[in-house]
């Protein structure tokens, strides 16, 4: 069950949950339209303001290198977190090698509704390679797969989803997948936002990277999702370098192929990097526990547990999905990126929740 | 076999090479009564430049970054190359994001004579934890461990190997491992260099390690040492962070204990960082090729062989221990960093080949 989850965390979703995912699709299609007319109130607001001089009457933000941050009560936690761990007249700081900050991907630095994105990536896979598969079309969980057919996908249950993720994730070298998953982000589109999806990215998450990395840190990637799809875009995207960016992982094997070295990806699990498997990515990867940790699920509930448990200044922060006009609102009846548990404990820890709605000015990147 | 050689890599040397090691044991005592008459002679040459102002008449440095490093092709043939990759105007420039070198550290950057730190080490924790294991005074391996019977231990095969490396580097938190390695580092002594092992380091690759990362490269350690043995002398002593410091691992499990989140070290073997285990740790922790590697034995064969084999500017280099004087003269015939298929290749796979005794002025720091 475990290792169906993590390594593309939304096959096991779609295993289990494909009900859920249908009525997500549908609420997104509705989002899709309030998106529209808000697009259309936007304008005029910013029309009035330019022939008036008067600021909209929205919350606002000083600028600066958060821009995209509504001042509030949530940018002043982190603010206020980093200039005291960068003061060296601080009884809190902390030297340059020990800062570092970690990060969940999906949902906390791009969005991962209606689907995560990488299982979106499966599917089409799946499509891109029937015709060398003719016996897919009567084969599950291939079958399902090519019909869209979520029911019977949840049937074929672990072993489907198993099936799924190591016919489109495995059994070629590491160089060839990353060509093929460079070359699908490159085409595919959000079905709702109508975007690539290396433009579903969080604008004001771009900003806090941007933003702690011009005070000292290190930022790093720890995510559930697949770790050579990450890298293929971390770098461009987020400023992220591939030696900087992990996630769930398969094996792997070293082979000299016609006078070239290559590494094959084996069609077996190495590291679920989620829940608990995010300390021990953690651990595995950095060898430091990180000052910082930005998650958005229950899925990251033990990273800001393990980093917030350090001594010494430490601040975990939950991006809580509330904006259902120019995103998506959910928390703990979602089918991916479930947040409930985190939420409940978040006050008693003393993890900052950013509430999208109120605290960020942008959503996207123009 | 495999899993006992690489988690520590003396450990599986040690069972399968009894004989040898105590032939290098006599041999290593014999080098360290060479080595005072050899301090003798650098002393009275010391006074004699002093007194008359004539260099000595051995191979020249120009000082510099390098300044361990006599002039010549070796020397040369590195600077030559790093010159090549930073210069904006060459065709062969990498930019920083790609300036990747990785290191072997037993007998590339550290001694691995008369047997692997790390094993012994490993030796010295069962004498440490012999009072809480009385059992032990007639259990083997551990029996053989105690008496120093490397007849015995060799006889005990994998399985005795496997139970010595468990019972002395799992079973307990990665901070309680690590701060064991860490009291042992402060104390123990090498046997024949009579030194702290963390001044066993070689003094050209420290100023090599200093000289990449001023050019914008990150020096980043792939070995088949323990890498949480290694983390915790690496960042003071080579100046590389944990996060860039990967070898064997054996598997972590993350759990809550009396309210602290702690990791796990598990009696489970993880990743062998060794022969073809290097290009996996390579793709699985950097994730892109390095374009320049840094090795001493055949354990690094694939590493160079993966690190060359890539397009643009590559370099791989081998050290090879030929100073019977100053450090320890071995290759082919080693029980530690044995150096034969390597070497056998370099001159056609275009690797340059340090030669310790000509290249290198000094070989542990003062």
């Amino acid at each position: 069950m475990v290792a169906c989850y993590a390594l593309v965390k939304g096959a096991w979703t779609l295993v289990t949950l494909s009900t859920a995912i249908k009525d997500w699709m549908k609420t997104a299609m509705k989002k899709a339209t309030i998106m529209q007319t808000q697009h259309l109130r936007l304008f005029i607001a910013l029309v009035f303001c330019a022939v008036t001089g008067i600021a909209a009457a929205q919350p606002k933000s000083t600028g600066g290198p958060l821009s995209s941050w509504n001042d509030g009560e949530t940018k002043s936690a982190i603010t206020e977190f980093v200039e005291r761990v960068t003061d060296k007249n601080s009884s809190d700081f902390v030297p340059v090698a020990e800062r570092i900050a970690v990060f969940d991907n999906d949902g906390t630095l791009w969005t991962e509704q209606p689907m995560y994105i990488q299982l979106a990536f499966a599917l089409d896979r799946v499509k891109a390679l029937a015709g060398k598969h003719p016996e897919w079309q009567e084969k599950q969980p291939f079958k399902a797969a090519l019909e869209g057919d979520l029911k019977a996908l949840a049937a074929g249950g672990e072993k489907g989803a198993l099936e799924l993720v190591m016919a489109t994730h495995a059994g070629m070298t590491s160089e060839a997948f990353s060509a093929i998953a460079s070359e699908w982000l490159k085409t595919a589109r959000h079905p709702t936002f109508k975007r690539p999806y290396t433009e579903c990215v969080y604008q004001p998450m771009l900003e806090l990277l941007a933003y702690l990395r011009a005070n000292g840190f290190k930022t790093i990637i720890i995510s559930g999702g697949g770790v050579e799809f990450m890298r293929v875009f971390a770098e461009d995207v987020y400023g992220i370098p591939p030696e900087q960016t992990f996630g769930s992982s398969i094996k792997m094997k070293y082979e000299v192929r016609d006078g070239k070295p290559v590494l094959i990806r084996l069609p077996e699990i190495d590291l679920i990097e989620d829940k608990a498997g995010k300390p021990v990515g953690i651990q595995r990867y950095i060898g430091r526990r990180p000052i910082m940790a930005f998650g958005n699920s229950d899925g990251d509930f033990e990273m800001l547990e393990y980093v917030t448990a350090g001594k010494g200044p430490r601040l975990g922060v939950l991006v809580h999905h509330t904006d259902a006009e120019r995103e998506v609102a959910y928390d703990r009846e979602s089918a991916m990126g479930r947040l409930a548990k985190s939420l409940d404990e978040a006050k008693a820890r003393g993890w900052v929740v950013v509430d999208m709605k109120e605290d960020w000015r942008r959503i996207f990147p123009n």
